[in-house]
């Protein structure tokens, strides 16, 4: 659909709401009837997109609570659209109004105001901000259930924060089991440390910092995308793309590859219980568009915070004069942790539409 | 649409064809009516798909001609659908035969025998070959010839093949002069040449060479793309990843913006003539999806060619025993030159797209 | 949109919500910003669905309070989604849990229990209930403001109810006039009192009528519509099917054209105030898909309500032994009346989408 | 996809061509792989659109020879899109270039011309000629083997032509068997002749016929549509409304049923071999916008040729004089007999993609 507020094709979500609106919320069409769904599910992810540290998060800390309005009955999804919402308690739109007509460098702020002819709610970023991934982390929880029941399993994770990196490997296990500890999502107990210390003193020079998140998908049966268009790398990305400040997608060796040799590069099948399988994963699990049963591996890059304290420079829009912007409101100085589970929602709702359009997925799920 | 082979909402491609069947074929719906365009248009971008350079590519010379069998009436576009037809001349399936039961590594080959429950076309890889792209530059021909119209600028080109990189910063006079050139299509005419070379190299020990493209967009006008979820980095991010061999895709400082401070990556306003513009581009020209006025710039990583003559492992689907493969078909040793007009092609063609959903290409380009 | 509760391709409406749920919303993305909006302007359109005559309607009477949570600013449409719900209050849903394993005769009961497998909310119909038509009145009502912002005027009304007809011809002022005057939504107000006669004695036989509704739209300028497959007529008669129990659409001579020559359907072209025109209007508004600048004219066969006390066969899914069923609950012996504001909603949104798609409704409705 | 040349969610039709420029032609995406599919498939369907009664067809007979292009292999559908074209032979295009200026009363002609510009191909009316259900015909040739393969047969046939009707009530055997040996397409064969007879008076008279043609589907299983908008009933009207000269539309007891009673016109539910099934199908096969499991029926409206012979009124859109217009070329007195195959395939298009999105067509016909 035109607008753009929509994404999926046979599971399709379209998300509505602003920073400083009523609600943010989402439309989730195109789940099978059948998945048992409680207000729980949602809650609990919800809960993971704001880290218990208050030493990396902005100041607006908003306990959400999910709203299921349609598409269940008597605790199982209907088959009917299911829309969810969450109400905006903590605003302060007070902070925003003095800087209407200075466009924050880095933001949305200036092609919005010319694209939408000043009529955009400017309010926090309104439809342009992080607050919004509320709406893709519940449609998120549906499909990541979804998928759940076909055994495949959808995790992101922080490997960088700014310049520091894991280089470890984790097993699923770790990932599951750590992640969600740490309030950097570094599965990496260690390194998640010095990368809370590295958002601190960004945070204290009233700068930010960005990372690398990685998220893998495990299980996924062969064949799944739609080449030539409507590939599962290229579907992916897109989706990636919807969480804020994403700047770059590889999957696999990705950008590695491009200094490989084909024999390096290339992943040689062999056999596995039986199955053809591949021992590397340099492909992060696609080729040709298609899943290779091999574990599906995207590396995203978020760049850092635009919204500083530090000074920039900027263009008064009612003056048009340069003048300078310190933006003061409550601001994530690294966006990275709550970008996760965003992340991990945007590549679980794209498999959950691509499987049910390969029709790995049934219609119904199960007869009552 | 679901089956995959369309792309883009108001500008709408959807390809067919295969390898060796009879033709490989687009059809462009949405182009607006008033545009002149002929087959010589065609043939020009065509012409660049293949390097004039024996020793960097496969031993398949196809010289393509166009053929336009509809939507075009008295030398201009009319508002129907405009088909078009390359014939596949060169096609030698004998090759193929033999290794229909030997997926071979990298390559679409297992997935899609079984998705497509081996029913697909497996000859010259079929449906996933290279040569598909032969309907992505016709499309992109008209993508061009309608953004020229309004100003925008499109313009890749090789920034790296394996190891051997430029980091020469480019005018777009020198990229438009430079860049078909250059066999390898790279603008630094001096790199060109030891791109080539390396090329030759991998060829001879028979293997292959991936690299780097970085595409620009010129003056592009402020707002254009459809967040939430068609932003414009999304969509483009999609559409390149159409073209056989991408592994990853960045805008502006990409994976290097995570490790810049936000006060660093940021883009300051400023007035350029009176208008606000930025003294950078680490954005890649897109901010909170849309167009910030700004060139667009994205970089896409494109891995070694998988067929290699070097022996690989792989399994033998009929009798599931593992097994070596040498790829004896005529292969580019390196696909990145015939890349670079794809990958501009792609980016043309989502811009197009976007342009009209913005409201900056009209429905009838001018009254008779 | 695969899972079907989607409709429009620029002006795109997503509707929510069962008969007995929560509430019946609706999401509206691709209204251009700075349309001015009200919640009064929904609570207009809303009580128009309600005819204020307790003898012809059913018992449940709400008095529906539409929630706008998203999509407006300072007054104006900002460009984002809008969303919009109505919360259900009158719900007995105890009158439907004796009837849940006897299909309806005549209603959806039966195919919806085999499509969703038992998981629909089949109370009071759930997803297919008339209910959900406030959500086609919501979106109705930003289209039809949105028209009413390029002149377009769309009025529907009541032509038939059961073998009561009117053969009056109407100007639009009468239209506008009187249509709300009568509870049979007929701007012949004689007749429309015979009809609601006809209503009452169906009524008291424990039966319901049906009958035709006509809609017309004025003013349309010429062109609109994307031939060959989303044609005006096309996409007019696929939205009209939304509404609950419609069962035809004809537009212009429709029907009755059949039995015309050509030389006595064809709407010859003259000159009016220097613009081509025609005389009759045989082709209702519509040539080839197109608008042709005559007033669209459709005309809607809606039968009577299968909801009936009358005593009727039907099948115990549970014993799949024959059985009878007379229908209890509270149910309108004609929908037609109900009916009327839901076409002339679904007419509404449809050419609201199609306005924008050709390029009569700019992006932007006015700079601020 | 917004410009409207493309029809289906899953099984996707996209036409091209126009009435005399090189091909007429179509891209069927998203049919199953493993159809086993053959040029004499089309041929057999191309064939049964010219009756081959001279007297009451135009002189352009066009002997159709399809070509397939793509998306078979070894004589099965490949799972890629199938490309399909028919060369137009019989084109005199001087017939029509002295009236560009004058548009033909009850053609697309006028609001074509405005919408695009004047940059149409306007030749035999172009992209709005009756020769572009070739197109839809070699879709529909697909769509019903399709459909055959899960036993579901579509029927299409002639119930009156002018004032001459048949009303008779056909079983499917004798529509088989008898409504390709009329011209008229009637399988009451002694009404046939009085059809031709009438169509034979109208051509002399210079003037034209409509008519009503009738469309059913047998063995549909239940639950087929996905409500609330992409109802079953509403996919297929807007699907018909794609052959030119529709103009109304209705299922079952259609208008008729307006002037029901719910006793007399709800289809009370039986037991028909263990199984729910209905004795009278005033529902058309459609409750709430799914099949019913009865069999679909759907009548058409189609208005007499508007070109005739017949002097009629028009508008000189050169000089903007009134003046009058005899049209000349070959022109059918009535289309009716050509609409017959064009209705089946516009609705058997539908049917396949909807049976396809309720899981009923698997993703792969069967393993090789």
């Amino acid at each position: 659909l035109l607008a753009g507020n929509s994404i999926g094709k046979e599971f399709t979500v379209t998300t509505f709401g602003e920073s400083h609106g009523k609600v943010v919320g989402v439309v989730v069409d195109g789940c099978p009837p059948g998945l048992p769904l409680d207000t729980s599910d949602f809650q609990e992810e919800l809960d993971r997109r704001i880290p218990s540290e208050p030493k990396i998060v902005s100041g607006r800390i908003e306990k959400d609570t999910p709203m299921v309005v349609s598409g269940l009955f008597e605790g199982y999804t209907t088959g009917a659209p299911i829309a969810l919402m969450v109400e905006n308690k903590e605003t302060k739109s007070c902070d925003y109004e003095t800087i209407k007509n200075l466009p924050r460098p880095g933001h949305a702020d200036y092609p919005a105001r010319v694209k939408y002819g000043g009529f955009n709610d400017y309010r926090g970023g309104g439809r342009f901000s992080g607050r919004v991934t509320v709406a893709l982390i519940m449609a998120g929880t549906i499909a990541k259930k979804l998928l759940g029941r076909f055994n495949v399993d959808v995790l992101a994770y922080t490997l960088a924060i700014g310049k520091v990196k894991t280089d470890k490997k984790f097993t699923p296990q770790e990932i599951r089991k750590n992640r969600y500890e740490a309030a950097t999502r570094c599965p990496d107990l260690a390194c998640a440390e010095r990368m809370e210390e590295a958002i601190v003193d960004a945070r204290q020079a009233g700068d930010s910092l960005g990372g690398i998140v990685e998220c893998i998908a495990l299980n996924m049966p062969v064949g799944v995308g739609e080449p030539l268009f409507d590939s599962l790398d290229a579907d992916l990305a897109k989706a990636v793309f919807s969480v804020p400040a994403v700047k770059g997608v590889e999957f696999g060796a990705g950008f590695r590859a491009t200094e490989l040799r084909g024999s390096q590069n290339n992943d040689a099948f062999l056999l596995k219980g039986g199955k053809v399988a591949t021992e590397t994963d340099n492909a992060g699990g696609v080729l040709g568009g298609l899943s290779s049963g091999a574990p599906i591996m995207i590396r995203v890059a978020i760049k850092p915070t635009p919204s500083i304290a530090k000074e920039q420079q900027t263009v008064d829009l009612s003056s048009m004069q340069v003048t300078t912007i310190s933006v003061k409101g409550r601001h994530d100085p690294c966006v990275v942790p709550k970008a996760v589970p965003a992340i991990e929602a945007a590549v679980a709702i794209t498999l959950a539409d691509h499987m049910i359009r390969a029709g790995f997925i049934p219609k119904v799920l199960k007869e009552h």
